[in-house]
């Protein structure tokens, strides 16, 4: 199963929790790929060894950052968002089709029916966060006629369709001629350039948002209630600025997230995870 | 390590969940002693399986109810709860200290700083839950000079020591002569005819009482908060009627409670789960 992450240094403890949690809750090996352009070599070689003591496998792909000099950026929004837009252009040939996910995830439920989304035709499945009214006015900003705003979060990606179909140049064209209007950058690069080649997803397993719990569970006549989501929900998504591992994060969920927190821990602190880095060290 | 668990058949799903996180947190093998009267061979076996699957072993021991005939019962207090002070009486030999330990419990760290805490000389360890108007009353009601009253819903018992000095009839005879006073019976009896051979636990280690997370983050200034439960405490104890498996259960904690519930499906739905208790009802 081939899984894509791309994030910057800072990321890399929340990135460790979310692979956790996606281990305990796939069946089979995991060909984790990350696209990077500043984690330092020694931070790379500990992150490997973390994924190979949780039996897995980690792969980075370095990028030039300066690709996207001309891309709007900022400090929540760095260039790595974008990486997830041309992953097709970068990845090994053998990779047919992979699964973003961004760091601020847990897996709660077994990621292969979402792996396994038949995606025949689609560049991407991907959820939206139902919101009508942001829904709308994104349809009329971005110029599409799609009644979904999609959440690229969570991101299963067609690299085979995409290989042939979209070229780079069509993507830092298109973030060029909207960089005065790009909001959520990649989000609106997503949502602008492909909705119409996106398969929806229901959010609700794929891409929920742990900080809308009473909306879905008003919305669903109490249907979505937390056992619903302990026991369907494949992707909880801690979306917003506020994050479960900030000090003092005091909505549902939270604690949930630091048991995985507490089991990347175990893992680092026993030994022969610690002789592997210390090899590494050497 | 051995464990000591009392309960009727209506506790036993979750006994599951409270081992399951007891196994997680532990790296010796168990030795689960269940002391019951009602619970069915074919349950029993069933939940041998259980035990087994997680590589421990459950060891049932059969009590006449009737023992307890003259003692104080009701809905809430079945007379297993009373089955933990006399099990000195009951274990098997070679069993030297034990940790009782209340079904409406998760283990979150390391037990073995609990499990071999210094006894010598006490009969049990126990942690109070400090509450010093309650500690007072307790006083002049059970006509004790300790300003604890002990919770009973996580014990070390030094079996050793209470074998040479207790007899059964003297829990026997304090009972009877109480009967109208025993509020909550168990405990009763222990603050009430052993508090001067308790050795004090601290509670936000040992037994965290679930409903006080406010209570103890105040209490501390702020150290005792999520973080300080997930890393030091080892006995997270849901007191109080609302358990974290009824439905609706609103309060902090209950999530990972769940996904403990959860662990335990798992197991209950792995193959060579299912093949045991077949075999078992075979």
């Amino acid at each position: 199963m081939n899984i894509l992450v791309t994030l910057n240094a800072a990321y890399v403890p929340p990135l460790k929790v979310m692979l956790k949690s996606l281990f305990d809750n796939c069946s089979e090996k995991v060909e984790v790929y990350l696209m990077h352009s500043d984690i330092q070599k020694q931070e790379l070689e500990r992150l490997s060894a973390f994924v190979e003591a949780c039996g897995h496998a980690l792969y980075p792909l370095t990028v030039e950052r300066d690709m996207f000099a001309e891309a709007p950026v900022n400090f929540y929004y760095p260039p790595e968002m974008y990486y997830r837009l041309i992953a097709h252009t970068v990845l090994p040939a053998h990779v047919d089709r992979i699964l973003y996910l961004d760091p601020d995830i847990l897996v709660l439920n077994p990621i292969e029916p979402l792996y396994y989304t038949e995606i025949d035709g689609y560049y991407f499945a991907a959820a939206a966060h139902s919101k009508p009214v942001i829904d709308y006015i994104n349809r009329i900003r971005l110029r599409t006629e799609s009644n979904r705003y999609y959440n690229s979060g969570v991101l299963l990606i067609n690299v085979e369709l995409l290989r042939k179909e979209v070229q780079v140049q069509q993507i830092f064209d298109y973030i060029k001629e909207h960089a005065h209007e790009l909001i959520l950058p990649d989000q609106d690069v997503l949502n602008g350039l492909f909705w119409h080649k996106i398969k929806p997803l229901d959010e609700h397993l794929y891409n929920y948002d742990a900080r809308r719990y009473g909306t879905y569970f008003l919305a669903t006549k109490g249907r979505v209630n937390l056992d619903f989501v302990m026991h369907n929900t494949v992707i909880l998504h801690f979306c917003g600025r506020k994050k479960p591992w900030h000090p003092n994060y005091r909505y549902r969920f939270g604690i949930l997230y630091k048991h995985y927190q507490k089991l990347v821990q175990r893992i680092e602190n026993c030994r022969e995870y610690e002789e592997a880095t210390a090899e590494v060290a050497r």
